[in-house]
């Protein structure tokens, strides 16, 4: 038994908590400082609004003026923030780390850091800790198919653990691992956290077959928009894999569960679907924003970042001009405002089909 | 323009005529033995009972006994039959086949042959011709998203010709190509058959998930068994790769048309999932193919060939020894009787993963 803090009471990090209080830890959730109705509802009643589940015996809420309380004699540290809270978290969490104090985080992005190159949030998180520290915590981060709903529910799955260092991996996924929660382990970091990044912004792609359909009058059904949004799918795995390569990691996660499996998962209903659909209704983005007003949108930012950054990708040689092309049509929907087309005529260009 | 004739006027043969008339040609859709009444109904009315929708001008309906008028001056052929036909078609369309006649099929599946081995449908046609044609005729096949309603209604879509012949697969994909019908052709013949193949298995297996949440009282909606679904979906992935090296194919297949996109779109809602959604509800294999009865159950016939073969294929050395664990269990299921116990723990094993 262990000591675990999870960082962030949204639906990740609160969801995370099930599990692991099933592995027979001691888990002491603290919210950020954005998070005080949550623990607010939880210690009342121990149920998240949006989780509308009740946290397990073994979960105590602490609220973010109880962190340092939260964070005594502390053994595992997980990181449930926003991707716009990772800088934050670095900051507030360095005066607890140390060397063999493993951390691993739920949080999902990427920026382009150094102009031309893709930088994935755990390593965004070390750049922003002191100096003493960078190269002591070895960040993890988790993939695969993780709904956090699901995971709230004990609905089976299977997980990534990605990281750099091989014996922090096999001990969380020792301590993290339950029946139902079944955790495999990767070194290629970079890999598993570029297709995570990634899903959202496929997953919207995905989601416009079915605003098409409806669009064109269609029901939903088995007969719709299906063969499109496969074609799509296929796309996507085909990107990611190039964009994987692209930034050093191993394509072969792309086939896999933080790959196509957590795409799988994100196209079944969530934020980034849903916004998928209402592009495909014929919205502009900036509607479609307006009637998702409230909610964040992963998918659109990661768009911005990848999409933005495909130019110099281009011209540095990391990938072939062109080689993207519905990630560059996605960037045109968001950034610019068009309307959606999609350019299957430029899908699966010869370079990359076998 | 071109004289073609499609053989089979089940849903996949008559849909794919949509394409070719629209791509300007003369099309010819010669029923089988069995598919008198659709061939009536068509000649009747011009609409499959099945597909719900008319067949476009310049496609003519021929009954099987019209055969060789329908063959005067054809230009290229398509298969449509089921599975179960190939060795039939051989026999059929050997009279009318020569070296600089194209010929591309949609039938999917996988015999064993020789025992330890898998082999494509292409290859057992090409098997069954008269010795004078065999090295003559290269039969091409079709994968990748193609449900036939879809096609029928010129939902767009991407698909893949493979052969082993690139001017011949080069042709027909100028020939077949539309605005709607994105033709992409690749030489891996072994790949994207074993992948077409696969898809109705592992989608099976996808479908579980939906009857196990149902089963546990659940409604349908964005927090099910996704996590769950998407586990398997990513297994499969690997199981496929694993599958198509030991047939001799390229693994860039699976995240592709015909692996990832085709799964995805198998997993949308056809006989396949339906009946691992019966199995997920907790019926033996027995009882949901008598509440499927009349439905070709293409998914339980792979299992059984490929299940069936993975003795052979693990003592062979061609697959290293329980590395297929979700098959393993399809092949209980569906040859044993045995109850759905999916074995998260055995997925993704160390030599395969990253």
């Amino acid at each position: 038994m262990a000591k675990v803090v999870v960082v962030g009471a949204g639906m990740m990090g609160t969801a995370l908590c099930t599990p692991l209080a099933d592995a027979g830890h001691e888990v002491r959730l603290v919210g950020t400082h954005l998070d005080g109705a949550w623990i607010a509802a939880l210690k009342a009643d121990r149920c998240h609004p949006k989780l509308g589940v009740p946290l397990p015996d073994g979960v105590t809420p602490f609220g973010f003026e109880e962190i340092r309380a939260a964070m005594t004699d502390v053994e595992v540290i997980a990181v449930g923030v926003s991707s716009a809270g990772v800088r934050w978290a670095a900051h507030v969490l360095a005066p607890f780390l140390r060397r063999d104090l493993p951390l691993i985080a739920v949080t999902k992005g990427l920026e382009e850091s150094p102009p031309g190159a893709l930088r994935v949030l755990p390593d965004v998180f070390s750049d922003e800790l002191p100096a003493t520290l960078r190269g002591e915590v070895a960040p993890a981060a988790i993939g695969g198919p993780c709904i956090a709903g699901e995971i709230a529910r004990r609905v089976p799955t299977s997980v990534v653990f990605c990281g750099r260092d091989r014996a922090t991996l096999d001990y969380l996924a020792v301590t993290c691992a339950t029946p139902y929660y079944h955790v495999h382990v990767s070194t290629d970091l970079v890999g598993v956290e570029v297709c995570a990044a990634l899903k959202n912004s496929y997953a919207m792609a995905v989601g416009i077959g079915a605003g098409v359909h409806e669009r064109l009058g269609g029901a939903p059904g088995p007969v719709a928009h299906h063969n499109y949004e496969a074609a799509i799918f296929a796309q996507a795995c085909l990107e990611m894999d190039l964009l994987v390569r692209a930034c050093g990691g191993d394509p072969r996660q792309v086939p896999h569960l933080a790959g196509a499996g957590d795409l799988l998962v994100t196209t079944s209903g969530g934020r980034s679907s849903r916004l998928g659909r209402l592009l495909g209704l014929g919205l502009s983005f900036e509607d479609a924003r307006a009637q998702m007003a409230g909610d964040t949108l992963e998918s659109a930012d990661t768009v911005r970042v990848v999409g933005g950054a495909l130019p110099r990708l281009y011209a540095s040689g990391r990938l072939a001009p062109g080689s993207l092309p519905l990630m560059e049509h996605l960037q045109e929907i968001i950034a610019l405002g068009r309307p959606v087309d999609m350019p299957f005529g430029r899908f699966f260009g010869e370079p990359a089909a076998p």
